[in-house]
């Protein structure tokens, strides 16, 4: 169940990707449902472990930064809502964080901030559940505030790969949107602009689910930047008419030797990138690698639901016989990555070595 | 202004992309129109030029040699049309050809259709002008039955290509919608399964009006061939993952050096083919080759409306202030292009000098 609250009318209203509102106690957990954008604007409440659940696998809140943060508060919400139902605290929020791993299994960011959630129930020595509650809170916050301060700094070494002027092509929503506040992609490009470069933007439209039309040239226009969109098919056309300098997208789960996951369609960019001799950026905080595998081979790619293709516009676009095919991600080998940018730096070339050193 | 007839409630009756019933007097054009599919399957009658154009500009007929068939259709509607009005039949007919040729600017086969019938008009000897009526009707029945000959060419011609069991992915709608009624690069398909070869097809949607999804899927299913529909942004994985073993397009304008235009997305598509090994290739008749042009550079690209993107299916997707960029199509250079299937033959490879002599 999620409860409305007011939609953001004024325009120039900051909004907000995720927040919690209040103490431990009675505080509420809030975020902006991206699946109505750009039509409405609507912040909901999500006041059990299920709505949390519920928003992250119908992406309500998505992005790999983002869902962790999301999660993490969901932990928040499960275990005091067990503790109301009779269970312990520390049992419920141990449930609840294996309960929220369910709802999508590619973002290894969402794993990590789980596994915090539930390293930090396990060292709390207290007797008070007061306490433990107040403590989970503490960290779902430690988590969000991390994020911004990674956002931020992956925008710092970012933008020093951009010219200004420079045309910058994304694919789906790796933005303000897609982690607590500023982005990981986009953060490149905001710190860009914030430095006095001007940098143009072509966004993807990201089919099925539209993130790049719906949320990415959102934030990028209510943040004042020069963004134009396009359908995921005028990629190489826009790059042959030499309109972008270069790629920056996100990254879901980035293995050890730099292979990264990401909305399906990276993969393709990356290939046409090279093909046109542009460079190709994944922008990423260290919480997106998972050094327990050695290649993208591992990384399981969640497979959703047909009719995110089949009927995406409220309408029929496919015969209802004909079979589709929805892989959510693929997987950009990183040969095909210029560099990695990180909150520590920059990691060129992409190898196993370069990237153990700079997570190190 | 268009007079709709009943749909065809039947799922087994055969649908027609275009159609003459009756006398040139009397008789009336007929089209299937393509902007319902596959939701409702409708025949619409065209008793303008006006109605033909709109027809043509907003895509109820649609793919180059259908709107070539159209339009020459189209010619006989309209020199009706003056004639009745107190034209005369010539000049009428000379009036629509010209008034037709501004429905749509990159598929060559509107103009050359075009200028059949206006040489036949220039050509005619006889004082009746129902004798001229008749002879109009005589020639577009003749650019629709040599189209129907052709395609079946082109689909024996390209079959040899393709291995039994084969997977081919194809962009956009080369078949029989987009011709008389048997296709381009679906040809090719049919005509290998009625040679008993199995072929799987992936069939990607094509935004922004999702042509694929809608027109390739449906007939392909209409006619018992094996068919998926991808997101444009998946192309990349499914070759990736050997899901097909070649790419099969058609083209609107083909330049004597063999650029192909064709709709946008396919120049990413061939790009993506080279840089996964797999065989990329045209089929389309002979009309489609424009050899007044030295290559693609000058053919002229269609920009649509931006609506097309931004409120595609009825719903706002892209933010009201947001810029869109909307290329109907984009031109694949003859060197991604390992050959063009024609009702001639296989040009391969793809030089101004194979053209040359294939067409001769």
């Amino acid at each position: 169940m999620t409860i409305e609250t007011e939609p953001m009318s004024d325009p120039s209203m900051r909004w907000t990707t995720l927040e919690w509102v209040g103490d431990a106690q009675s505080g509420v957990f809030r975020i902006l449902d991206q699946t109505l954008l750009p039509e409405q604007e609507r912040m909901i409440e999500l006041p059990t472990a299920e709505s949390v659940w519920e928003a992250i696998r119908s992406l309500r809140v998505r992005g790999a930064p983002a869902i962790g943060c999301a999660a993490a508060y969901g932990v928040v919400v499960g275990a005091r809502e067990g503790a109301v139902k009779g269970s312990s605290l520390r049992s419920s929020a141990i449930a609840a964080a294996d309960y929220l791993a369910t709802s999508r299994p590619t973002a290894v960011n969402l794993f990590w901030a789980l596994d915090r959630m539930k390293r930090l129930v396990d060292r709390f020595e207290g007797t008070e559940e007061r306490e433990l509650l107040d403590a989970l809170l503490v960290e779902a916050s430690t988590i969000r505030n991390e994020d911004d301060r990674m956002c931020h700094a992956i925008g710092r070494n970012g933008a020093a790969l951009l010219a200004d002027g420079s045309g910058v092509l994304t694919h789906c929503n790796a933005g303000g949107l897609a982690t607590s506040d500023y982005g990981t992609a986009l953060a490149v490009i905001y710190a860009a602009e914030e430095s006095g470069k001007k940098i143009r933007v072509y966004a993807d439209e990201t089919r099925p689910l539209l993130q790049g039309a719906r949320l990415t040239a959102w934030e990028l226009a209510r943040r004042g930047v020069d963004v134009t969109v396009i359908c995921d098919n005028m990629a190489a056309v826009v790059m042959r008419e030499r309109k972008v300098d270069a790629v920056v997208v996100g990254a879901d789960r980035i293995a050890a030797n730099g292979d990264a996951a990401n909305k399906i369609g990276t993969y393709g960019v990356a290939l046409l990138a090279k093909a046109h001799g542009l460079p190709f950026y994944v922008a990423a905080p260290s919480s997106t690698f998972d050094m327990t595998l050695e290649d993208g081979s591992g990384i399981p790619i969640e497979q959703r639901d047909p009719s995110e293709i089949r009927r995406g516009f409220g309408k029929q676009t496919v015969p209802a016989e004909v079979k589709v095919y929805n892989p959510a991600f693929d997987v950009t080998p990183a040969e095909l990555i210029t560099g990695l940018i990180t909150e520590r730096g920059v990691i060129a070339p992409v190898t196993t070595e370069n990237i153990r050193k700079s997570l190190a």
